[in-house]
């Protein structure tokens, strides 16, 4: 009885605090910039406006010094990374790091190529706020490393989220980020803690881009509250989902899904938000 | 009594002569090579081909000398600007205005570093046909330095289009383009004659790049009647919000306003047409 | 009557042999690496994802020899070639020759400049398993040089699809791959055997990279049947154009009818797909 009224309580919390972040984005309109993968451009900043931010997608090195320390957090995306593109985002992590910015590592297919587990693994040196992957990219991140993950090499998960657990408890652990794992329950850890989102609906991995945008958001929920990291990234990952579950209700297709997701983000109110979010402590 | 006359003729006419460049650009598709950002280059490419353009997202440098010079006009955008995308810019911008093609400039963001200002005042002296920005980045580009804009850097402005009108002027004065600036009221000034075209929807401010798309258009409307820019400019303005008019009929949210805009654009007949444009002279 | 018996039983064949495709493609969802133009990328993730494929842009240098042995086929596309994409694409190219894996060349605008025909025919050189373009594009490579063909240097054709059946007969001739002009009727050869796919709808040229995500559709099908790449095109071809008609039912314009495209492929089934399906033989 205790338990279950504690849980209770936790829940209602949950949905007390996705809100008011929520709500904060929106009046906020904390500047995003997003040095990221050319597929997810498109997605990655309507993903932001729909939720109030304002993105910037400012990539060049020449930028860097003098853009980035102005914004509110930083979103970096290795999933078309190049030897163009890496100087730019070691430049700005280590300027967030330096500065205090926070910022978030998404390490799309980190085990397709040792360039690309490499510059992951360089990036995780300036401490990203959050790292957020699928559960083969956190387990292959987690490993010290590349050959041990050799097996999943592309953008898709072959592992679901509650078997990257320990990886991801090992990942935070030894970088201090908040480490997200995006699967049926999207879990989240500060190498202690893990809690779970339950939202979201299957097809939405049929989108491109969905996790990538789902990581732009978590640095926009970051952005305006940075001292708790944990909370902002279980939230932003829950809302995400329930504009999926909005979605679907429209959907006939993964193309109208991706469609009435983001309009099902920017219309979001507080009563719906609270009905649908389903936030647990899993230990 | 004459005065309301007077202004009633007027409006007629801007009806008359926007849809007829409609009908002309539907006629004539003309091939409109677009250097654009990542961001923007799918809508930017679906709003020309339903608009009856043929877009041609031809950025490398090795193809500009013997590109650029059979185009019917030229857009450029400097969202993703980079040490590598900005020589092509450049040699295009150089080519367009020996041959007389018409150019259009959008200077995204232009304070959000002196690499990026620095470019947008050297691709001025190429003599664009059209500038269009939003009235933070119109401002930081009439004035002289970089210092006296700082406040403004990312790609939302926080100005509105009515400040930007002495602003606008000047550019156009000191440039000798046409010089456009997008917000409630679109705005277009040759330096003395300011033109306002009053459609189009707040929602669209939250999709990403519809400014960068409607640079595009007026590219297209520009390359079928380039001795008369100004008209050209004020009617594409005019013509993409009375498709997002239309489009936010149907529309629940930024994402599908998108899409039912471009639907609208493709769409639109000579009777919808004239009875939303609402173009006025201001000054 | 035997001839009309003939056909009918050829027809029958098609639908079978293309449902067949389509429920491997799902059910083995190969690893489709795309090196591809900025404009395209969405559409074509997207598409080989609602096809249930597994679409990989992997486009650095950096990381071809070891990410490209790996997948089970390759698309290359020039759209918005550079100096340097170039490399990567000859490089990931090369490896799929040696390693037989399959491959499939988009040659966008071709005669756009010299710089993408010379790289368009030293690609040809690695021996792509299929070439698909529209009849500009077929007519354009197939000749042996540049300047027979600059009349058209957009990337919309200039040519209906069956005049260029005599230049794509002799493309696949003297390259050894199987050649695909899109069109209003799709012809695809082998430089013997002309095979007609009549499926899609006029409208679908109106949205942006409708072509360039058929050639990913095609690359997704010829992995899953390699050693039949002839009809693995023709099916891909008809497929994506079946999803075409099916999404204009519901479709108000080129924006719609993309997200209503992707839905039907996403969720076609045997019976729809079938009593589409209208494949034939032209010589």
């Amino acid at each position: 009885m205790e338990e279950s009224k504690k849980k209770k309580k936790e829940e209602l919390e949950w949905r007390r605090k996705t809100w008011k972040l929520v709500s904060k984005v929106r009046m906020e309109s904390p500047l995003i910039q997003c040095i990221t993968n050319f597929v997810s451009m498109d997605l990655m900043a309507n993903t932001l406006l729909s939720a109030g931010a304002s993105p910037a997608m400012v990539h060049s090195l020449e930028e860097i010094s003098e853009f980035t320390p102005r914004v509110s957090a930083l979103c970096l995306n290795v999933g078309t990374l190049s030897s163009s593109s890496l100087p730019a985002m070691i430049a700005a992590a280590k300027l967030c790091s330096q500065l205090n910015i926070p910022w978030v590592l998404d390490p799309v297919a980190v085990s397709a190529s040792s360039f690309r587990f490499d510059a992951c693994v360089q990036l995780v040196t300036f401490k990203p706020t959050v790292i957020r992957g699928n559960a083969s990219e956190i387990i292959s991140l987690s490993s010290s490393s590349l050959q041990s993950s050799a097996a999943s090499m592309g953008v898709d998960s072959t592992h679901g989220s509650m078997d990257a657990v320990e990886a991801a408890k090992l990942l935070a652990q030894t970088s201090g980020a908040i480490v997200a794992v995006s699967g049926a329950t999207d879990i989240v850890t500060d190498g202690n803690q893990v809690v779970g989102a339950h939202n979201g609906v299957p097809l939405m991995q049929k989108i491109t881009a969905t996790g990538c945008a789902v990581t732009a958001l978590i640095a926009a929920f970051v952005a305006v509250d940075k001292s708790h990291a944990l909370d902002a990234a279980v939230s932003a990952l829950a809302v995400f989902g329930v504009a999926g579950e909005l979605g679907m209700k429209m959907a006939k297709g993964p193309s109208s899904l991706r469609m009435h997701l983001i309009d099902s983000l920017y219309g979001l109110d507080e009563a719906t938000l609270q009905s649908h979010v389903n936030i647990t402590s899993l230990c």
